[in-house]
């Protein structure tokens, strides 16, 4: 079986992927992490089409990413904020920006810093492990089945490789 | 300016997404991480045509994400490892499989567990602060500009939002 037949109940990654895997999606994403939420803002500032934003918009609504919010009437006009499953896709769109800012900013340094207001200070996101606190790196993790395996999937990883990564 | 009119000097993210902003992209890097090295192993569990798995693994070695290392002679025969910068991608694949394990999980769970060696447990991952080392929320993070700030793109920010995510 394959990655595009797979439904939601076999693999949740491809499902996500769906839902992310597109550049003008993400690129939106990270806007409405930036306090962008109108539409017209979004197409200023991507300068993507007015279909492919719509087509975008209405996707990540469909999903419950974001949510569609009237803020005027007589003429109807909306914006779109994110839900809490949108904002769940923080770490991930901060784990993207880092790599970005680490192999791709420019001469002059990172385009914009980001403060933790709870700790004053200019930061970075860091990966933790959820249980020891500690950064992880992918060398020193290993996969195991989980309650959602399934066979005609993961059949042919291997699972009982020594190097977990492969790398050399 | 537009984001695709970008050179890398100017955004790091849309140049991250050029690489990364493609379903096809990202699962093959998932696969990379499941310790899937070779073509036909990649093409065999992902589904895709010869063709556009060629061009991607191209793209990935041109941008230096993974290299192509012969494993055998007579005939060549080539496998594709990870890089430093493509390890460097690992926090953002977790997050990615996280909220896709949180959010469209089936009812029998997880299909995948992830053992962090080093302290013996089955985690998810946390993405903390770098500088007080506590996790840290989309409602808690302000952006400021930063050395390579650009006034074309990111003139139209508004820096001084009250609610800097405008969730409600």
């Amino acid at each position: 079986m394959k990655w595009q037949n797979l439904n939601e109940q076999e693999c949740s990654v491809a499902r996500s992927l769906s839902v992310l895997g597109d550049r003008w999606t993400l690129l939106i994403l990270r806007e409405c992490f930036l306090r962008v939420t109108r539409f017209d803002k979004f197409k200023d500032r991507l300068g993507l089409s007015r279909t492919v934003l719509a087509d975008r918009l209405s996707m990540l609504t469909n999903e419950g990413v974001i949510k569609k919010i009237a803020y005027q009437h007589k003429p109807t006009r909306y914006e779109y904020k994110l839900t809490d499953k949108g904002l769940d896709l923080y770490p991930m769109l901060m784990a993207l920006v880092n790599w970005g800012n680490k192999h791709y900013a420019g001469d002059n340094g990172v385009p914009l810093l980001h403060k933790h207001e709870k700790c004053g200070k200019h930061f970075t996101p860091v990966s933790v492990c959820s249980e020891c606190g500690e950064e992880y790196h992918p060398q020193e993790v290993t996969i195991e089945k989980g309650p959602g395996y399934s066979n005609e999937w993961a059949g042919n990883l291997n699972f009982s490789d020594d190097d977990p990564i492969n790398h050399d």
